[in-house]
């Protein structure tokens, strides 16, 4: 295979990426200078042999424990659950949260065999364990059938073992700056069921 | 800067792929075996360390002269004028062409500064040479604004030098599997003018 199809071979397996894409960004490659695509290939090298799990939350981190979990100024009594470590860089985005995280590495999807077995659920216990001062988990799971099986999951896990911590979710609703037309039916039932009153006067 | 955002970072300079799709594709590597990003890491090395451009037809090639050129089989009658190597790509995957092609490395766009000496015209004109036995050549650049007036300048410049060199372009017509509803104005007007008869009975 030539290096161009084995480019073009590499570029089409990634999500989302067809031949046609993987074909267009490897010729962008070519009309660039040689330093660019060396870039690219250091950049792809540096992630595989630098980023790894955080053995506290799992989070994907080039240190170990994580800048995250390692930083004294964040709430070590609330701890957020995620499925993967992309969560965790979206809702850190958002630039709101001030507690920890625990990433659980996937969801229940019993069609495609992940059971509960596969996720980083004994870690959370152990961080939850008699004297650990949690105060509350959010179950930061996605809005879709497998995440929310997979909150319930947690939260009767959590329930079961400890009593005493707080187990929360994010709320449902509609998303700022969407458009009531375009909301699929459930999304309103929720923003309906779970409607707030306007501060009084 | 993390190696997870530089590699976001190096992705997102990928023509098509905005921030979100960086942060997606990067996420998806970690979640491969090391051994993936390894694969995408030295195809991406491998192409800009083995591919150059031939330097008979400017087709990009890891061989020079590049295996078409070389290809005795291939007629060497018949050249087809691209604006870049990625169009020889997409003709031969038509796979009904049987000569040989010259890559002028861009098209004239003046507003980008873009002139007839940015082009590969020379070469072209030194492979049409007395002797060469080149019949005909097809003027393959796009159907665009740019290419039109590439065309039309590749064709004064040949006919100018060598007026017994046939020079010819491709069809203009309604796309195989498009709908008349959709197509612009122009394309139907160059699809009427260039009307065929359907053959007699």
């Amino acid at each position: 295979m030539s290096a161009i199809e084995e480019l073009v071979a590499e570029f089409a397996k990634l999500p989302g990426i067809g031949r046609k894409t993987a074909q267009r960004l490897t010729y962008f490659l070519l009309k660039q200078p040689r330093e660019e695509s060396a870039r690219l290939a250091r950049a792809v090298t540096a992630l595989g042999e630098r980023v790894r799990a955080c053995t506290n939350c799992g989070d994907l981190t080039e240190d170990d424990p994580c800048a995250i979990c390692a930083d004294p100024r964040r709430d070590a009594g609330l701890i957020c659950v995620v499925e993967e470590a992309s969560d965790v860089a979206a809702i850190e985005r958002a630039g709101e949260y001030r507690g920890r995280y625990h990433v659980l590495g996937g969801r229940l999807s019993p069609l495609d065999g992940i059971g509960p077995d596969r996720l980083n659920i004994p870690a959370l216990l152990d961080r939850l364990a008699n004297g650990s001062g949690v105060r509350e988990v959010i179950v930061a799971t996605n809005p879709s059938v497998e995440g929310e099986a997979t909150a319930h999951y947690v939260e009767r896990t959590l329930r079961a073992r400890l009593p005493d911590v707080v187990v929360s979710r994010l709320a449902r609703g509609l998303p700022v700056g969407g458009e009531l037309e375009y909301a699929d039916g459930e999304t309103i039932a929720q923003a309906l069921s779970a409607r707030r009153r306007f501060p009084g006067p």
